[in-house]
């Protein structure tokens, strides 16, 4: 009841504090927690629109919800109804164009991008949910006894943030290769053609977003409010891979605990309390897991499908397109990142699995004398391998998917091998619409 | 013996009852069993005159069986016989006309439904039997403590009776469409051919059922016939997925029950007593299970070959032809229809094994203190993963599986990518044999 | 100590009743067994040279062995020597005259057809320690409370012989088509070529085997050593196929008769003792097929390996080949019952697997009061699904290998369709050598 | 204590020992053990700068480790630097000439073998610890009544050692072969292009290595580091595979002791003590596979990876190139060669998961009254089939892997059929760079 009151007050401040919650304001109670760990990662989502959740930096993970009258909130509404008219009128852009192969995947990337803007607005709504779930799992891991054994190593809230950084930075190195490459062909484009009655930039936007500018003036307005919609989609795209990264850390985390506490007492005759409490805990992950896997197992499935489908297109691209250098840097550089992003996703997704089976042998060696029916039960529950998160049950996140889908995508890609035709260079291509 | 005795009576009286049996008389004891759940879809089906059984809506299901003196079974096998004859011309005519890869398909349709016909007449001889397993199975099912939790969720007639409108409209509307399509290239056959000595109609039925008009009179009598022939063979391939999704719904929908139950008691301590009947009511519905694999599996593998047959084919011919607006609708409708129709099988199918292993993470919240042989016993039941419905045990119904086949269908479509070739285009064919 | 002693006596008999042993001499108490039901099949083999093992239709089947000085085994002898020979020169005539896939395939077949025959002859040479195992199985299956349950059903001998003789007698046919096939094909060419100093036999026999009579006399016995060499050859493929058969039936039937007599005790209240039996009936035949897949390992690699390179072959070949009727007949007809082969081999080797996880629903059915350590290990022995006949591990007899087999054949006929070419039509080619 | 402080002298001696440590001083107490079977492995190595590991034939595992100031280290690590410069120049040179599908493959070889090369150095490092792992699992295998089962059969030592020396020798003959094919090919080169100012073998060592006499200047030094590089680099490949097969032994032979004593214990009542020590040594063999697989698995994974891309590679190649017959035999026997240490390697490391699963069987027929915590736990272990080597768990070394990479191969083998290409015959090409 104490909590549940101090709750209802915190929530009539929330309007006040909703501002100030940017602040590092947490205390030390919190660390070691995942709502602390994820919360930039959260503001960085917020950052394009996704994750309208308030006080994300509050140390009460209690207090994090969806609030529907916050300023992000209108945000990411916004960027949604903005969006949908522009993917509306894109892909019938597309369509009208004749759909070849380049612009079929335009419109599923566009589709898949969008859907995930409104997967991610359904996760907001829930995610004080998710964080109960954490907090549940989470109450006995930040006692003394499971800290002890993590001192020395990587923290939960340095292995989200910095895999976050680092897919972000590459991310954005390859948005400004990508500029560079546009902005290279657009300068071949104006001196082949001859065009003197545009500037750069003009004739940059007009051949980037001719579906916009068919129908809308162009002006800076248009302009800037285009550019935001695509730059928010194309790091959305990002952003899925890395939020995915960052639960599965925090389930991954929690069975390492386990696994170290184990080590630690090996070789220890240990009291049958110790081994119920350790079984609680277990169980409590496994738990976690289940959760993860129902809230979070459609987007799972979505980044998997898309990632996979376009790698397939980009591999099948590259043995088919000639271009100028920069143009090749930026399309084997972002062929590079996409499968780099896809493996380490599936790694750190596939590592829950690994971490949940990692005590099993530890536990083989507890000597019998000190056995009993809570450790033949963990023994059991370890050994089921049933705690692994899965895209809906459609495929479970294994080390050994990571081979299956190489080996799918390479046969694909070898039996595609006879339809690679030249595709004409578009640079060299005059006409806008 | 009491009820044997009732039994006995009511035979005597089976023929009397025989039409009123169509009548909505059940009692409300009835309600809640998948013999009341089902009783629509079985009337749906001898429409189109599969499964033969009398009684169907009466309030005893041990009264639901086939009998050969009456009208629905006669009705069943004047369409085996006509349809046998019917299949056997057909076949030899597409023979003579030498065998492309559409003519091979037609004959396998043919084939795959004939067959589904007289494997539905089978299991409508052994329905009483199907009935008494699906009986045995819910017994405890109906009380109240099972009752209680169900309520405010979809029951399972609900359940059943909407995937089957769902479903049938959609054929429905394909069927109306395949005329539609077919009326226009009639007319643009019309126009081309300059024929003035045929009406629409009569050009219609002679393009469309050569191989019978080549041997039959052309009357109304014969147009009367081979359309209703055409018409059930056409809904008894979507009737063969709908029964599918029907019985999986009836067992699923026990699994899930147990699910709640155990859901809404957890955290309380329960006595051995709980458990031990738990555990029976599992056992009984994973023995239904057994029995609908052992009696169905071989509709499971036909209806899922078939499936996967047309799609791989239909994709095949999506690359190949050009076609009319109309008939290009109609061919994607139709596409379309049919892969909505095998995935929503096939995950309808495998939410069998789903719900089946769905109590596991509950089982393990058990505290240790409560456990027992009972609950041992049943963890070891549900861990196993052997409650699932299997083509023959050629595939087994897992959510894993529509991956499988998705991933096979698209290797198989890129390496047919090759063999595509420009086929005539039959509209403008003005021969009629 | 008795048994061994009248085993010693008959040792120095066994001479005499060696001949006599064909006839059918072994009195009741042998009827049931697997050296009983297999006895038939063993002098079919001996036929064309295989399996040179005495006293095969003796009662006690610890008489039966392999013996040196016998007839059979010096018949086995001269036949491996000549085929030895034989293959050597074929396999260096096929590669002379240059390695198409046609000849390629004769050379694998050679290969495969000699290795077999040797295999069995190791066979022959272990024969008593295979009876052995089977004898130690059934010892206890063969008692009246098994006998019980099996009345009215297939005995063991029923199943073995009619597999044998329906598959030996389509084997026959095929034999008789080929030589029509060939017999006509020769008739075009001696029209076709002029041939007048040939008679149409002899004609028939040099284009046979050109490779034998390019250095061999061509006379009555070379002919008719050749075509024993050929029969025995081309009946071994199909023996290999018959002989997996019959052991695997043999395995599978004491599988379901503990599954039967479960069945018989259903809802009974049985002893401890009961339980107990039961699991050391079981553990028996889990023995005997441990040891059936040691022994017979490389057969079944060797015949799966074998019939599905000719599979595949073969149906690659009928993309590419337009013959005369005969020829047409006789290709399908041997493709077909190649397929049918291979086939009910892989359903019967899997009905060994499902046979063992049948009593698994009944076991669970078992009241927990009546529970105890014999019921749990049987239960966990009939679970953990290790009872299966492998290919030596690298792939095991379960029903989902039929399926994947045919899947990996359709990928593979796909692929090839691109390298269909017509090849000349043979019966037109006018040399011999 | 006693075992440290004598270990902290040795130390101070292991400079003075180093170079007699190659002699054979072991006492008869080290004979068994892994350390003992390995030392010859591991001076083959050294031979070619891998494992710079001193004291590997000294009586105590203890004192072998790694010793940066000894004179294998500074072989190893100049070996590295040298190589290291080598290959980025050649990678350089082959991307200049165009990265055509046998120069890529070329430098896929040179980046795998300079990586293997530094993970051994770094196997090297912690040589030691892999050695006291398998100390503690081998402690309780060397005592009598383990010796006393392995009598008559092959020891660890015999069989390691036989594999080493059969893969190398026939590696030697296939350098050789290497030697004869390209000397061969010079010498009609050098008649095709009319060469007098060169002698033989300053042609051949010129077309061997042009990237190399590009930069460098011909003369003897030159020629004598490019031949020893290229000697080393071309064995570290095939010593990846046997080094695996020599751990893959070491654990195996384990498990098989394990066998072979519960087959001699089988039906005598043994004492719960006796399954207590057999659980204990079957966990401790379990440990070391963990360990194995942890410190290995990369290795692993390399080796299979690389083997994989190679067969491909070659047998793309075998459609291809007509050659000269020295050139012919040449290629054959190194795929061949390829294949064979490949399947070999995959073979014994599967072996590890067959000798590991082999108990079941016997441990099932113990009978219930000797049944106890140990067995149920033993039985538990050994059933699990967790204790096998995996490839960092992408894949794992089961026989069923070796048939998924055949059936892989092979339809990458059948796709890309229809991209060979006739190249021209290198041999005739008279330019040098």
């Amino acid at each position: 009841m104490n909590i549940d009151s101090t709750n209802h007050k915190r929530k009539s401040n929330d309007r006040r504090v909703n501002w100030k919650s940017f602040g590092w304001q947490y205390a030390r109670s919190n660390v070691g927690t995942f709502h602390h760990a994820v919360a930039p990662v959260l503001l960085l989502g917020q950052c394009i629109t996704l994750l309208p959740v308030v006080n994300i930096f509050n140390v009460n993970f209690r207090t994090a919800r969806f609030k529907l009258r916050s300023f992000r909130c209108i945000y990411s509404l916004l960027y949604l109804a903005l969006t949908g008219v522009y993917c509306v009128l894109s892909i019938r852009w597309y369509i009208r164009k004749g759909l070849n192969i380049s612009y079929f995947a335009n419109c599923v990337y566009m589709v898949v991008v969008y859907l995930s803007a409104w997967l991610f607005f359904f996760v907001a709504l829930r995610w004080h949910t998710i964080l109960d779930a954490f907090g549940n799992c989470e109450r006995s891991f930040l006692r003394d006894h499971y800290r002890r054994q993590t001192r020395g190593t990587f923290t939960l809230s340095w292995k989200i943030r910095l895999a976050t950084i680092v897919i972000f930075t590459l991310a954005l190195t390859e948005d400004w290769l990508s500029y560079y490459s546009a902005y290279q062909s657009n300068m071949v484009q104006i001196a082949t053609c001859n065009r003197t009655n545009v500037t750069v930039w003009q004739n940059f936007y007009l051949r980037e977003h001719p579906h916009v500018f068919h129908l809308m003036p162009f002006n800076g307005f248009t302009i800037a409010v285009t550019e935001w919609i695509n730059r928010c989609m194309r790091y959305t795209w990002t952003y899925l891979d890395i939020f995915i990264i960052s639960f599965c850390y925090g389930a991954q985390f929690r069975y390492e605990q386990i696994f170290r506490r184990l080590l630690a007492f090996q070789g220890i005759a240990c009291p049958a309390n110790f081994w119920h409490n350790l079984r609680l805990d277990y169980v409590a992950v496994s738990e976690l897991v289940n959760v993860l896997d129902t809230e979070f197992g459609h987007l799972i499935l979505l980044a998997c499908a898309n990632d996979m489908y376009f790698i397939a297109t980009q591999l099948f691209n590259g043995f088919q397109r000639r271009r100028a250098i920069a143009n090749y840097i930026y399309f084997w550089y972002s062929l590079l990142l996409l499968m780099f992003r896809t493996i380490l996703m599936l790694y750190v997704g596939s590592g829950v699995y690994v971490a949940s089976t990692s005590p099993l042998q530890l536990l083989r060696n507890v000597p019998s004398n000190s056995w009993g029916l809570d450790l033949q039960r963990l023994t059991d529950e370890v050994a089921s391998g049933e705690n692994v998160l899965s895209g809906k049950q459609f495929f479970f996140l294994k080390r050994q998917l990571i081979l299956a889908m190489a080996g799918t995508l390479v046969t694909y890609e070898l039996v595609l091998l006879d339809q690679v035709k030249k595709t004409p260079d578009s640079a060299t291509d005059c006409s806008y619409f």
